[in-house]
């Protein structure tokens, strides 16, 4: 067995420059699902996919329609019954790569600088479903898949994937498996790999306050109307206490606490003060009192603004008293919280303290709960293996802060656990400018991805 | 005199039909001053104003240009050296039009709904000045004028008048006169002429926060990084106090204090809760507590956001933290506050109030300070007379809460006292999509000019 692994991972590296090619023709289609006007570039990206399961070889090779963007379905069963069968989640959609002139390199040209790929979508997660799919490639040609294989991949998950519930609903008998692998989570640091057992969960909402039922004069007008962009400020500054807790009534009910096992495991994390500082750049960090920062970003829920719009926003100056006023408000979720909850408790928030001088509404954009995997199941054992095999070291167990909402509903729907890993690193640059994928890590994933499989094999 | 009083008004009556076209084709120019794109239209609107005088027959009519946008002059100083001189003043800028989807007809294509003018700068003030050139037009068209005038009409009100107070240091004697005219300030509504004896001063800021040197994935780093959105909303929220108070420091230090008696006038005018609410649409009036709303917005300073914008402000979801955030943030100034001294408790709050987690910038857009006008003098006695015989009732008297720096600066520096008035209606959507001017009032403003000019010749 160890033969065919590495006889695989020798075929993955002889490869290696025509995977990132392939990758890069991947970034070239900007799928960018949150935007009307990209839908056929976003379904040329589920082509694009559909193609490569047929090169691999696979069965049942098909694009599913939804409601918007669609699914691509293959699979590949030769290892037979004996052995488990494993569904492989990823997504072939991005981010809008605004804004624009924060690039160094076009967004959608995918270009090599040093050790790194930059371009929109390298690292979320273009790059995994090309490490996954070589990996696959790598066993195929050189001796067969040592398990089943089935592949998951959607075009909405950067908008919430609002047709993957019912799709995986209505498709149960196609999508049975032992194990999930979501590869859409990262490392620490390129010499740390890393596997997530825990997700925060996300609720997005659009706030929108209207003031007058027009633009005014601020001459005219300022000290009798209730300016909507300064209420929305007064409501959004509301929102955290002054130990930057959020001030949503019944917000932190459901949260689960955190015990001193887990707490000491988090601290073991080499992701201190100075980790996150370096990585962002930011002057000084924040947040709730009382938790370490990588507990506050894994273990603990938050709130952030995503947009605030209102007003004149060009060159100059314009005294104007705007109409109305808008934020992308989105909070971060823990076990046990509900976004559906989290909602309600926005409304009440808002309820109680919207003055009477401005009228509101609020828009619920997406929402998914946290999830959590069991650390004792076969196939998070091997990737532990897996990754320890790749770089040598033990990889480090972590609850991660941002949110995969399809774990939660494998788990709910199709009864399976996901193992949640990924070759993205804290400096890529997701939903940015200047998004990249380091390609070092990049081809330790397909060799990590390769062993892993034929782990699975071992059973 | 009064024969020739009439003899005008009729000609102006004649031809109101060319008036109004001509009110048209100057609105056709786009003026923006603030777009740097809109330079060579607001060249354009120069231009036709200078065409304008010199078709009425003035003397040194001349464009000069000045650092940015030129200035218009002419004059007709026949009435000779018995009688005296007056400086009307008037701008051919306008404000730019966004959000240009809110307006019903375009902004530059003029275009009359019911007894209404809809476009950008038909109020404010292209409108005003028509009325001007048209009363001087029926006066020398019909027997001469019976008093010296002379135009100064600049294009950069709308940015500040960035040029203008050098202009008239420089040019003195060519502007010295006895008293000025400014026809920039409005009536409360079409049957009620208006004379304001005090304007608002105006101190515009854009505020810039800085967090993260990149935008960040709000799940990765969410709960770490103080939000620069969020920091700019805490900001903003703490500039007023529970009472509708700013929250500056030292801000109210200056604030003159309304006397009784004004007060008792102030409260004379029409303009209650109803009149602001029917006027805005607004659900509730708000405001500094203890003054009437004409007063919060004639003689109390307020604060304003003009714009807000930070992150990702298109449809959708993006689930970035943003690197920054921006405010343009203006106050209106009472007497005898200082616009520098204003800046300086802004920079103060902020020194105070903002946390070391962002980094922030001020930018001073435009400054002015507030004015008050002596309603003694013979030309405000002049225009009472004009407007009440024209209206045939009694004018009111008003502190206007918008701010026209000009004023200021011809009492600074040519030592004349500037009669306010003017033809634009509460509901004219200054600043804002659908400016309009009211016709019937237009051509009133005309004879009212006329018979203004003809009162100021009988002394």
């Amino acid at each position: 067995m160890q033969e065919r692994e590495n006889a695989a991972v020798d075929y993955a590296e002889l490869h290696k420059d025509r995977f990132l090619d392939e990758l890069k023709d991947y970034i070239r289609i900007a799928s960018i699902s949150t935007d009307p006007l990209s839908k056929d570039d976003v379904y040329r990206a589920a082509q694009w996919t559909e193609q490569q399961l047929l090169n691999l070889g696979l069965q049942n090779v098909k694009i599913y329609p939804t409601d918007r963007h669609p699914i691509v379905y293959g699979e590949n069963l030769e290892a037979g019954t004996g052995k488990p069968t494993l569904l492989i989640y990823g997504h072939y959609d991005v981010q809008p790569p605004e804004p624009l002139e924060l690039w160094e390199s076009s967004a959608f040209e995918p270009t090599v600088r040093g050790e790194n790929l930059f371009g929109r979508g390298t690292s979320d997660m273009k790059g995994q479903v090309i490490v996954t799919l070589k990996a696959v490639e790598a066993l195929m040609r050189t001796g067969g898949l040592p398990i089943n294989v089935k592949f998951l991949l959607e075009g909405e998950e950067e908008i919430g994937s609002p047709n993957l519930p019912k799709f995986i609903v209505e498709h149960k008998d196609l999508l049975k498996c032992d194990f999930a692998l979501n590869p859409d989570t990262g490392m620490i640091g390129a010499d740390i790999p890393t596997i997530t057992y825990g997700l925060r969960g996300l609720a997005y909402f659009e706030l929108r306050i209207w003031g007058p039922d027009h633009d005014l004069h601020s001459g005219i007008y300022g000290g009798v109307i209730h300016n909507p962009a300064i209420a929305l400020c007064e409501l959004i500054a509301g929102m955290h206490d002054k130990d930057g807790r959020i001030a949503l009534p019944g917000f932190y009910d459901k949260v689960r606490t955190l015990d001193e096992e887990e707490r000491k495991q988090f601290n073991l994390l080499p992701m201190d003060d100075d980790f996150y500082l370096k990585n962002t750049g930011a002057p000084k960090l924040t947040g709730e009192s009382g938790y370490m920062p990588v507990e506050r970003v894994g273990a603990r829920p938050t709130l952030d603004v995503n947009g605030l719009l209102s007003g004149f926003t060009g060159q100059g100056s314009k005294t104007v008293l705007p109409m109305k006023a808008m934020a992308k408000i989105s909070m971060r979720l823990v076990p046990d919280q509900d976004p559906k909850e989290v909602h309600q408790q926005l409304l009440k928030y808002l309820e109680e303290k919207a003055p009477d001088t401005i009228k509101w509404e609020v828009e619920e954009m997406t929402g998914s709960p946290a999830s959590i995997t069991d650390r004792n199941i076969s196939a998070v054992k091997a990737i532990d293996k897996a990754l320890e095999r790749t770089w040598g070291k033990k990889p480090l167990f972590r609850r991660e802060g941002g949110s995969v909402p399809v774990v939660g509903q494998m788990q709910e729907i199709l009864g399976v656990e996901s193992v949640m890993t990924g070759f993205g690193l804290p400096d890529d640059n997701l939903h940015g400018p200047n998004e990249k994928i380091h390609i070092p890590s990049f081809y330790r994933g397909i060799e990590a991805i390769t062993r892993f499989l034929c782990i699975l094999g071992e059973d």
